[in-house]
């Protein structure tokens, strides 16, 4: 146990040193360009913060303990880096490529994708389809030895900048929330175009685009694991991702107030530090309280997912509230710190506008109370 | 950890022989009464629920662990057994007379309490002093042997019942807020005596009366620890009560929820279960959650109780947010019951009406904000 | 416009009179005996509250304005009047007897339900019912020149006491949600019996009955209004319902404000009036806002009212918002006044328990949003 | 009346001639560069929609009657037109320049505020000092026949634009939240500068600045009313500014409705219209009523400030209640667009994120809730 901590010390270490040299002074360049620069990719596989779960021969460091995946996002959130695209790439590797890869696959991806030359992304949300996966109409036709593949794909995270992409893909046009496959279309892939990065309300740094394919040619061996079972792939894939989410709600949470706390103490009004007032003495007592109780929940659920049992709907509870409590810890923060938090260089201004996606992405929060609701027999 | 496991298991299969059998027939009766009947004391006693704690020579069984605290609370709610107080009696035990008392004391209580021949008070409480235990009156002055008492307390549990008290009385006039010592005050002490039952919105049969002290004399020799160190003797104490107290407001809240679950599904309004409805649906697995996300918190409260270092402010939280989900799961789970739910003898009006007084008494949940914001600094 | 104001100032002054000398020095003994005395009816009457609608030669005063309904509510919620049973009364005339009777029913009931001779009752909800009259079972045959009557109708408010109940029944057993009538059960109808008085958490003088139909035979010029028309006559009833629910609503919200108001200015904590604790303060201000937001509401559905206009639908809005506001302002006016408030005996406790059934009875919030959602076209 | 409601149609229409064919097609490229070109100032004076109250002969109509101001805002809202800074010039001219200007000022300045070719500003909060008016440091000392001004301002609406500033001055420094004057600095007055454009996270097309006031001279008759007075000037004028902010927080709940509602009818997610599930269904009731319940309250404060009539503490209430009821509705309407809303071309996402400021400028919410609570005699 000692020695899993000293590992996560010094892994936590670096995450830091490479956000805080390689990212900070950067930050404010790449929102105004809305795009991480590719080398920093570079920078983190170097770090070792790019599929750390995947074995070291593969380029990885073996370090499947969500944990390191938690330190990471903290260290992250701290400097203000653009969490999500890190936490999308990480996830990719670890719920699809090295999950379901073949040795083959995974020895021509992963080493690229640890070292950050190379970057992965999800895409199933469809134009007009939302959170409902079950109607998806992207269509994958096998000719001989490929797939034709046509549609297309909206808000994909890291949309500008990567490299390959595990698309989800009807291979059964028939069945209804099934027949659905899972195929990895790369950069190069004839018919495979990608729309402009979409300019967002938030997350300006993280790039977003919509995918298009039109006679898409993908050779048949990049389908990752068996044809038709994707949407079994993705109850553990969501685990994971909502997991993630929750990750970032939870640690966003922690640094709102701990700036929070730090603006109130010294800023005055009345002859007085706001955060001597009473109202938001309680108010402030109140949020942290309810942080905590979350992270408690976060933790358990953290011990759960590496011991292989977090159920989906114990994830789906975990990311509801997780992202209510993120939110209204956002909304008070700003509110706390006034007029100078609506600028839009704020800080505390951008984690409030970050904050309100997280209830959207990785499915919303009413299909995580479908999904709990149903898990209660309701 | 096994054998611990097993003892749990035994120990929660005598609580719920005990209340399934011995209290529920009589619920009724005794809510009509107002008054738990006193032979049931000693049943509990038999059953070994009466202060689990105490070191088997006194009477009690050496179980610490307040996992047994736990499952006694849990299964005295299953049935609608009068849990506070129960409650009250065994924390009075373990937070003062088994922790404070000395080997002479220890001998002269516990096994009567043990047993449940005598019930147990702490009357803290004065009659307009509320939750401020700073400005309390009720005055000991000590004249050679024995302390002469003046005042009163108000609220008691187990007021009526009672045969001993643990009261707070200023034994330094001058110290505001300090100065408190506590004294065991004994059923037929001259000068003491009890107002009738008051009669309360909800928990019919726990019996709660005001004290009065009218120039009542006490042996030196029941002044509990040292003089004057009151408040610092409170601070442990409280920590073990608002733990107790959310241990009232998590197993009650589920206790509710799985009461209307089963409801819901087997009810129906339009032709179908008013369960199978969205609105329902999604209220249900927020309240759930809401739940366990705070039984996690609670279970995490525990380890640290049981490793003595739950802090004053975690309890503070804990009380403040278990009472608040409480609350919240009760009036849902009333409205969905309808009003069926209004009438007296319904389970889950009582349970409604008994999670209101959880947000008050133990110190106020204005009272565990003042902690936590404190404890932050602000 | 100045003849109506200087009108409503008396009558209000008939009602203040009225419950300031002949119900509140009797209120505790009729909440014992779970009953207003049938005395105060006939007092009631003689100062000319009931019926106020009808015209004086039927007993009435020719003052259908819903103002006068509106003072009435007022006085009443000031002393703690037991509102329902006058309302429900009231409310059977205007919106039934005086409405849909012919001229023979009108001079055989109106007289003695204006003097409070007889007392009247609506009968809809069935066990297992709920807020759905869509499934109604009740059923009454036409046989010859009297109606046969069998079922049974539950929660009913002056069940115990009242005279003439207007009784939903299916007089077409093939329309569903259609095929219902309504006709008017008498005291002494063979094969009319009623259930004893049932125990509630609250309204403690309200009495409230089950009541049963077995071959119950029911003259044919009992009929009220035409056959098979009933879920049509409901809309007009359910509107006025639901304004002097809503009436109840506010006027309590705005007693319990005041009642707090006054409280929190004297009561001190920590050497100072709670009243001036800036938490306490800004709650105070936000509820007493919320209650003027919907007093200013209230005002304008009277207006609607009066001139025949008011929906349906915004008599629905103003039902569930009214009773929203009015029980959060409970619960927090309750926690103000802490332990004290949850003696039996308590204005505030009484208030907070009886705001609690508001929102069931009459339709529970879950139809009004029912009602509200489909007439904004979802 | 009937005059009155034409004229106030015909004024409507011109409203929404100006800004559908003169702002919508511009509004892109105005948030582009953060500033509404100055001639559109032009075409609305050109309209009649600047100083509707100023009398004709100094270029306005004498429209005083707020329902003018109450149109114009709901066709700005309509359109996306960024409404605060029109409203402010209004306001200025309302509250201030018609109001406490000689007339010899008002003959110098309204001619020019209602044509549009000069804009107006007013300039209170101070770098620091938040919604606190008591500690402005902004000094003016009078040296002969001007004022010389040291200091500066902060947040300023209209402050790149604006060419006549009506500034909050310390005219004695000795008295603390006393001594405050109202000066007009104009443009181009010597040791006036002003900061760059801010850049916020919403309101993208309204410019605000920073003002700095370096031995900035004004001639003594640019002071507006009399010396030392100012914080009594500011009680009429922010009656007027925060029914000017609920004006905007109603009509922008209510455009979000509209919008929403045509939104979910139409969108379809698991085969049916997301406005058909119960839970968006019932949400979306609860929050039409709300806007319902307080557009109710907003035509009572309407016709009080017509009549003069309108408190403070009231107009407090309105604006605490009204931006709360706004972000609330903002809130779940962008949830139910989902993740196109979080784009930053929404018109949902643009009114979410403009709703969020509205809670902190023209007093916070707290200071709304000072005032309540202090009215109540807190």
């Amino acid at each position: 146990m000692s020695t899993i901590t000293d590992e996560l010390k010094n892994f936590r270490l670096s995450c830091r040193e490479c956000f805080e040299h390689h990212a900070k002074p950067n930050l404010a360049a790449w929102e105004a360009q809305g795009l991480v620069d590719r080398d920093f990719w570079l920078t983190m596989g170097a770090h070792g913060l790019l599929g750390m779960g995947v074995s070291p021969e593969l380029g990885g460091q073996d370090k499947p303990d969500y944990r390191y995946a938690l330190a990471l996002t903290e260290e992250m959130i701290a400097v203000g880096m653009t969490a999500p695209i890190v936490i999308s790439h990480n996830d990719v590797i670890a719920s699809y490529i090295n999950l379901l890869g073949t040795e083959e696959q995974k020895r021509r991806w992963l080493p690229d994708l640890c070292s950050g030359r190379r970057i992965a992304a999800i895409a199933i949300t469809e134009p007009g389809g939302g959170s409902d996966s079950t109607g998806l109409t992207t269509q994958a036709t096998l000719e001989g030895d490929h797939y034709v593949v046509n549609g297309g794909k909206a808000f994909i995270t890291n949309g500008v900048n990567a490299d390959l992409f595990v698309v989800a893909v009807k291979t059964d046009a028939g069945a209804r929330g099934q027949g659905i496959s899972l195929i990895v279309i790369e950069r190069d892939m004839p018919g495979f175009t990608r729309g402009p990065a979409l300019k967002k309300l938030g997350w300006h740094a993280s790039d977003t685009a919509d995918l298009f394919f039109d006679q898409c040619v993908v050779p048949k061996n990049n389908l990752l694991g068996r044809e038709n079972l994707g949407s079994y792939y993705f109850m553990t894939a969501m685990t994971r991702e909502r997991l993630s989410i929750s990750t970032v709600a939870i640690t966003s949470a922690e640094a709102m107030m701990a700036e929070t706390l730090s603006y109130v103490k010294q800023r005055k009004a009345f002859g007085q530090p706001i955060g001597s007032f009473q109202y938001n003495r309680f108010l402030l007592a109140q949020l942290d309280t309810q942080i905590k109780v979350t992270r408690s929940y976060l933790n358990e659920a953290i011990e759960q997912f590496n011991a292989g049992s977090l159920k989906l709907e114990d994830a789906a509870r975990l990311k509801w509230w997780a992202t209510e409590v993120q939110n209204k810890v956002a909304d008070e923060c700003l509110q706390l710190h006034g007029g100078s938090a609506y600028l839009s260089d704020s800080s505390i201004g951008k984690l409030w506008v970050n904050s309100r996606v997280q209830k959207i992405y990785g499915g919303t929060s009413e299909i995580m109370l479908e999904v709990i609701s149903k898990s209660m027999g309701l």
